[in-house]
């Protein structure tokens, strides 16, 4: 079997910490599969670096800072090749150009365009392990360039495709994807296995397990993605197409994001292409809006609502006080939004009532709702957040 | 002028430090001339990479070494680079590859094979200041190569030859090259001016202003190499082809070597070929063999004396001892070598008289002598070494 291990920076924390991959490597050789290994900085070295850049500039050149922190992963590809070898592995440390990773020329969030796998195979076929830098890649013009926030899980996604391997093992500190965060629920599960679209949805809720950008690329080269932990050996989160998994769970899990902030419009004006006008607003200022609810109020006047990050709040409220589309502008910093996933949804009708009357029960008021076919978003109170979890959690039996 | 300036691990050794290398980049820039900076890792940077490595292993693969140390000066020079673009000075960092730094693939210590200068022309001529990380290049399979120790300083010179540079400018913590260590004769004077032979017979002593492998190179490619300090503004030491200098002074300098030990031979064995039998053993063990000298003994026996650096001298006693070419072998840890360097020797006769009897005045007995066409080395007892480096000093009226 061909398989991708990725591992990131607290997994090669130290040198202890190398070592341990290391052994973990040589162990998944030992079983007669062909491993490309892609690896983080070690933790602190990037920031490290980028307070090193800060000292010169607040705003350094992003070329330059591509050169700079790719040099992180550099150095950890060559001492796990070395550690590799020493326990009599045959490995080669390959920096991404090595490797064939060509991207655009967006220094400091660049995209991988295309890998030329030419190098790698030949490694592979010559029963080497290969360990690549992740996180970087090269331009047309020979740059190096670097692929931004997660990127060596994008890194790692992309030669599992480019590679056709079978398997891409995300190593973090946890142990995959639970059914909701288990500081809140203590019952919460790991999940086996879940649809890449249920992971989105997670993703983009604060489960810091995987970066959306790596699960689309995955859903997008059908790479099936694990995520699990380097610390032990419990099996992780499968990651695959809806189709592979065959017990479809109604709901997979209960997710909860405390970083939003609601703006609340009564009385919109009523004027045509009003909506579009405040969206394009918000768009303009880079401002992310989440849910977006609309519906008619007292006087046939419209009631419109939307959430935000909250440290995008006061923007969004500035470009409101400019706009002044409404009677009266609310803005709200303490709600939650509490969210049921599950690919089962789509063919299970009764899903959200049993989300409504659990939170009634609990005297939870829901202050918006927004559904989509694979997910029920609510917001709430902020200090209902912990409860909702654990009542939604126990309401859809996810401890079973 | 087009300029090569090269900044030690001392001089870009904390983030201060690098400031002030680009505040001096920029000064040079004001005054219209091109730039080409080359840099090395931050002092304490590669050493502390190695250590990483030796943890994993006693001995590491040297592609992994190269690719492991050549992180660090890409990091200098993309701070560097940073810091100059903050002051308005057009700076772009570029790798040994992307400097195009071509080199055999003897890992960990490759030798330069061409430069291809496209792109630093092509940025020269745009009025960028070229930040090339030293020490590194690239060999014909892509992978990176490290130079050794020096490396930067081959980085600097070689591409000041490439690129046809007026200067080369080596920046240290020092100086310049003196007329001997001012830690013993504080009336040593900074020397103006010296041929790249006289340099290499101070360099060769112990001077470790530079490496050899430089001045060689500098030589070769007709380089005129100034070695300075990079923390004050003081005139550095011009290293240049003994015919621009126009005045040649019989003496420059009186160097110091205590790293020496003497073997010396007595009645060696009248067996031919027993000298070239000597130093081949000697050779196959990797020994330094400095002076050799010998003469005829009593009863038309040979007497042969030779030195080794102390470290090695054990080596050569197991090897003389196998060999046992004479009736009495004799060690002496306790030796240290004094030599006279000077390209005005060549033309002037009576030099070394005035050593001789300037030593002999202090009572200082000379072991061994060797000469050259630009130098006068002679053994002594180690106790008399500081005294001999101020009498000769004194004798050539090097204060003047």
């Amino acid at each position: 079997m061909r398989v991708v291990q990725k591992f990131g920076g607290t997994s090669v924390g130290d040198l202890d910490r190398i070592q341990n991959v290391a052994n973990r490597v040589a162990k998944t050789v030992k079983n007669g599969d062909e491993v490309v290994v892609v690896v983080s900085a070690m933790s602190g070295e990037t920031n490290k670096l980028i307070s090193y850049a800060e000292h010169f500039s607040k705003n350094p050149s992003k070329r330059e800072m591509d050169m700079l922190l790719s040099s992180g992963e550099r150095v950890t590809s060559a001492l796990l090749a070395i550690a590799l070898q020493e326990m009599g592995v045959e490995a080669v440390a390959l920096s991404g150009r090595a490797a064939g990773i060509r991207t655009n020329s967006i220094h400091t969030s660049a995209r991988i365009e295309n890998i030329n796998t030419e190098l790698m195979e030949k490694e592979l076929q010559a029963r080497k392990v290969i360990v690549v830098a992740g996180f970087q890649g090269v331009d047309e013009n020979g740059d190096v360039t670097t692929l931004g926030r997660g990127g060596s899980d994008l890194s790692a996604v992309a030669i599992a495709g480019a590679l056709r391997a079978e398997l891409c093992e995300i190593y973090t500190d946890v142990d995959g994807v639970y059914t909701t965060d288990p500081r809140i629920e203590p019952k919460a599960k790991k999940i086996e296995k879940i649809s890449y679209d249920e992971m989105l949805e997670f993703a983009s809720m604060g489960a810091k397990v995987l970066q959306n950008r790596s699960v689309e690329l995955a859903k997008k080269l059908n790479v099936n993605l694990v995520t699990r932990s380097s610390f032990n050996e419990n099996e992780g989160t499968l990651i695959t197409k809806e189709e592979k998994i065959m017990e479809k769970p109604v709901v997979s899990g209960i997710a909860l994001d405390k970083n939003q902030a609601r703006v609340s419009l009564r009385g919109v004006k009523d004027k045509p292409g009003i909506a579009a006008e405040i969206f394009l607003a918000l768009a303009e200022k880079n401002i992310n809006v989440d849910m977006i609810i609309q519906n008619v109020g007292e006087d046939d006047t419209t009631n419109l609502g939307f959430t935000v990050p909250q440290n995008e709040l006061s923007s969004a409220k500035e470009v409101m006080e400019e706009l002044n589309p409404a009677d009266k502008l609310e803005y709200d910093n303490d709600i939650a939004k509490v969210s049921i996933v599950g690919v089962g949804m789509k063919s299970h009708s009764g899903v959200a009532s049993i989300a409504f009357s659990a939170l009634a029960k609990e005297g939870i008021n829901i202050e918006m709702i927004s559904t989509s076919e694979i997910k029920i978003s609510m917001v709430i109170e902020e200090k209902y957040s912990e409860l909702s979890v654990r009542t939604l959690h126990d309401a859809y039996n996810l401890d079973k």
